[in-house]
């Protein structure tokens, strides 16, 4: 007889461990909220009952719920737990939003590292409080702009993580890698298939023809920004994750589509907070208000946040109130408001009184993890060889709403006079801040592959002076200058680099404001607050230096990203995302870099 | 790339293997029908396309869905399908009403062989177009009445099958043997549990407390009769298996309660067609009919008999028509009717204009599942011993709607004279049928165990003369005889043992109907006409006896199974099912069997 039966069967002398009275308790099986005391023993909840008291002993903890609804704990579909704050610092807090689950993307170690770096997140995740699902990279695995860098043996090491109880699948992958196209990514697919692991998708922009090819290789898609693009994902088949948070808010386009889904085939995610905004409370709790505000049933919202996903991703005994599951539970003051009163995380109190009564883990990672900058920073490398562009116009993104980075040229003013022998570097195309062109370098961190870097240009991004720098690059191990003064990149860059990676501005050869993430270089290890204030310093600085796009450093983060289209960095040259092409500085010539 | 996505994205000279075109095509994920072209490659569905004219090439096979309507494959949740007659025979006419893949028990080799039984149910079905996933079978692991046979050996190698691809869980398990009581199978309910799989419930009669600890136990339940009781399955988390079959019709429960369910956790079985039921063309697309003839969503009803079920126990890419799905599909006239037009089994075409063109599988299992009848059949082991009950009152199953057999006692009418000297077996107690009381006596045919057997009395069958033996006892590898005449007795059960099982009915002295069954005596193999025109010469011939139950062979084939109280048969004595404990002949004592 398991140990949840004798609560179960309100034995003489059988108590629960924990019990939850008095509340609404919602069921999903039934689609209703119904008056129950729930009894939990140990992780599990053993029973609901009509009155808990006959298990209720001397030892029982008794958590009130009276006038209060309780639900599954939420589960966050698709976020990033290692990139900006590494997930140990923020997991009170996301605790403290009504999240007790996640699928997370290992988007810094595992990039940087690979299957080493799974193993890493699953270790330091492996007794938290916020239960941590993981998807395998597949970066590695890509080869559209240039040649793939993960081995075969580290594809079977990935694979082989497919195993472990807390792997769920393979994560986000941009559609314009894997459709019409043959990928080495295609070998890790097929273990994840025979595992009935979960594919993630990335189909941002994805659609017609593309869209189904993209639906015979990813399960779930979190990036239809539109109505009609949500519908034409369930037509499909694919999973819909509905998105609001740091990046990006999309619910507006789910509650749409809502009325023409079937109501299990949604799930909702966050796809990462930031500190600042967790520190403001936000987190799924909101997620689920806001629909149930936009008249979506609270049992369709709901299960959105919980049980959806649990099914989606095969997460075992998650995402229902009901006996034998897991006793994640989250009681909330009421549905309209979603304010989270008492968070149970397997069975033990995660937060009271809607404050965390959990610590964060502050151990330091493993050594390797600390080390990741060692690039050569020589001022040259922050520029362009005049060679690439003789004429002095040049291929340059121009920065489109924040994160999207479209293709254009811009005259650098040098003419087509000679080189000036009197300069200090002749043979350079620099910054030129007066004609809204800065240089944006990538430095490649990845140690499998030679130091390689691409200076190019970038247009609208406002900056006047000083320069900005940053390891914390999107789905490539790198380092990202953006400068209006190419000293300027390199101080910023060196600071960086002294830190073992992070962002940093520079102005005037000083270093002004700067944000430690020394954890593969893209997270943090900072209580929230000190983050949040520091990351809030850096965009400070960027917006004095004259930065006018509403995000300052996600713009710079993004660089590398070709999630969002259309011209983005590779350490080889520009990546022509939609041609699936790399592309130089020459904008009369389709090929080669500098 | 995958081999699908030549066609999803129309490429130039791809083309499908297979076209179903213009039908209105069941998308569960927009709860919706489309008009869609549906391009098949492989086994796989590649694309749900507005028009497959530019994939269908000259070697692509077309089925037109014009004018109707396409849906998923079914899947019934529960059913035996090596009871009565074998799968392998019965496949093409299963596949004709509409079914595709089925979740059985192992009831017959599963039980009498453990693993090596499961195992060779998994070869015989390994190229079948029904893709058919099993459960394991617990029936050794339970000591409830006597003690498990299952060793902890077999214990690991059923739990081994768990990594099978087809394996989906462990079967069906009584609630009595494990709610509120400690017994073997736990250790197999953990290996479940550490593999995700899934664990069938019986829950007949099941409630209140002891509802709510069965549910710390099962995930699911077939057995729920009335809407209350589904509705108190739904409360408890348990996924809810309407059923509609051979045995019992219990869908006008779900009906009743359906609105008051979350529809995901519905699914629907048969839990058994025999033949007859068969060749009248009853399967799972008759329920679906039923439900929506009901007023349930027609959305509703098909998720049923599909998704759900996928879901619920883990299919991987079964029950929804979406890209990289298996090609599981199913082309009906209309939803009112849902007559079976067209059904694909894995992309091959199985059933065209409504008539099976595959042919079952028909050579020879192994020779080990045919040897399984070895009992003594001496004829004093067919007569309970004069001393079990002293005065010639015994206790007694009396048939009460046909499955359940209560208890009550009978006066055999030997008085409490002294026996007869002259009597050819003075200390015998036989038949008397004037009385209405026969002999109903089980033997044993499980080799790990002894050769037991007992003779207990059944009233209420109605058989006057003659008697009837089966080896196909539900739940335990037994021999049955239910008995006016103990001489005919010894005749029905040679001539069952000479088949290697089955079923046979004798009168003075002579066989006059049988139907063998020698796959493990729990299964016949042959064409289902045949077996439906000999089993109703079984049941023709008890009726002749006199016997006037509404299904003659089923309440012998249940009287070795507990799921349905309240007295039954075990080799040692009599099961008193509700109280979980042996008792025998002398109704005035509790312990004790012959």
């Amino acid at each position: 007889m398991n140990e949840l039966q004798p609560v179960a069967l309100e034995r003489e002398g059988a108590t629960a461990d924990l019990v939850v009275e008095g509340g609404r308790v919602y069921c999903s099986h039934r689609q209703a909220f119904l008056e129950r005391d729930i009894a939990v023993v140990g992780d599990r909840i053993a029973a609901l009952l009509e009155d808990a008291a006959s298990v209720t002993g001397p030892e029982t903890t008794v958590v009130s719920a009276a006038d209060r609804v309780v639900l599954p704990g939420l589960i966050d579909a698709h976020t990033h737990a290692d990139l900006q704050l590494i997930l140990d610092r923020s997991v009170p807090d996301v605790l403290a939003t009504g999240t007790t689950a996640i699928v997370t993307e290992s988007s810094g170690l595992g990039v940087l590292f690979g299957s080493r770096g799974v193993e890493t997140v699953l270790e330091r995740t492996a007794d938290c409080p916020l239960t941590t699902y993981l998807t395998l990279p597949p970066q590695g695995f890509v080869d559209t702009f240039e040649p793939a860098t993960g081995t075969a043996a580290e594809l079977e090491s990935l694979a082989d993580l497919l195993d472990r109880e807390r792997v769920v699948g393979v994560g986000e992958i941009d559609w314009i890698h894997v459709v019409g196209r043959d990928a080495p990514i295609e070998g890790l697919y097929e273990r994840a298939r025979e595992a009935d692991a979960t594919i993630v998708g990335h189909g941002a922009g994805c659609r017609g023809a593309s869209l189904r090819a993209f639906a015979t290789v990813a399960d779930n898609d979190h990036e239809a920004i539109s109505a009609d693009g949500i519908r034409e994902r369930a037509d499909n088949g694919i999973h819909v994750v509905g998105r609001c948070g740091s990046i990006r808010d999309d619910l507006d386009a789910l509650i749409e589509a809502f009325p023409d889904l079937d109501r299990r085939s949604v799930s909702l995610s966050t796809d990462g907070v930031w500190p600042g905004d967790l520190l403001e409370g936000f987190g799924m709790a909101e997620l689920v208000c806001r629909l149930i505000d936009a008249g979506i049933a609270p049992a369709d919202a709901i299960d959105a946040a919980s049980r959806n996903t649990a099914e989606h991703f095969g997460l075992a005994d998650r995402g229902v109130v009901a006996p034998g599951a897991v006793a994640d539970l989250l009681v909330v003051d009421d549905l309209e408001t979603m304010a989270v009163e008492t968070v149970l995380a397997e069975g033990e109190i995660a937060v009271a009184d809607g404050e965390p009564v959990v610590e964060p883990r502050t151990d330091p990672y493993p050594d390797y993890v600390y080390d990741t900058v060692s690039v050569d920073l020589d001022r040259d490398r922050f520029t362009a060889s005049r060679a690439a562009a003789p004429d002095g116009t040049v291929r340059a993104m121009a920065v489109d709403r924040g994160l999207v980075t479209t293709e254009t040229t811009v005259d650098l003013g040098v003419g087509d006079a000679d080189p000036d022998p009197d300069e200090e570097t002749p043979q350079r195309l620099g910054p030129a801040p007066e004609r809204d062109a800065l240089t944006a370098t990538l430095f490649d961190r990845d140690p499998a592959t030679e130091d390689r870097r691409f200076t190019g240009f970038l247009t609208g991004y406002g900056l006047e002076s000083g320069a900005v720098a940053t390891t914390a690059t999107w789905e490539t191990a790198g380092l990202v200058t953006v400068a209006a003064d190419a000293d300027d990149a390199v101080v910023a860059a060196e600071r960086v680099a002294s830190t073992g990676g992070g962002t940093a501005v520079a102005r005037d050869g000083e270093v002004v404001a700067d944000l430690p993430m020394p954890i593969a270089g893209t997270a943090a290890e900072l209580p929230p607050e000190r983050f949040a204030a520091r990351a809030a310093a850096v965009a400070d600085a960027l917006r004095d230096g004259g930065v006018d796009v509403e995000r300052p450093l996600l713009t710079v983060q993004t660089l590398t990203f070709p999630g969002v289209p259309a011209l983005k960095l590779t350490p080889s040259g520009y990546a022509d995302v939609l041609g699936r092409s790399l592309v130089g500085l020459d904008p009369e010539s389709d090929a080669g870099a500098d």
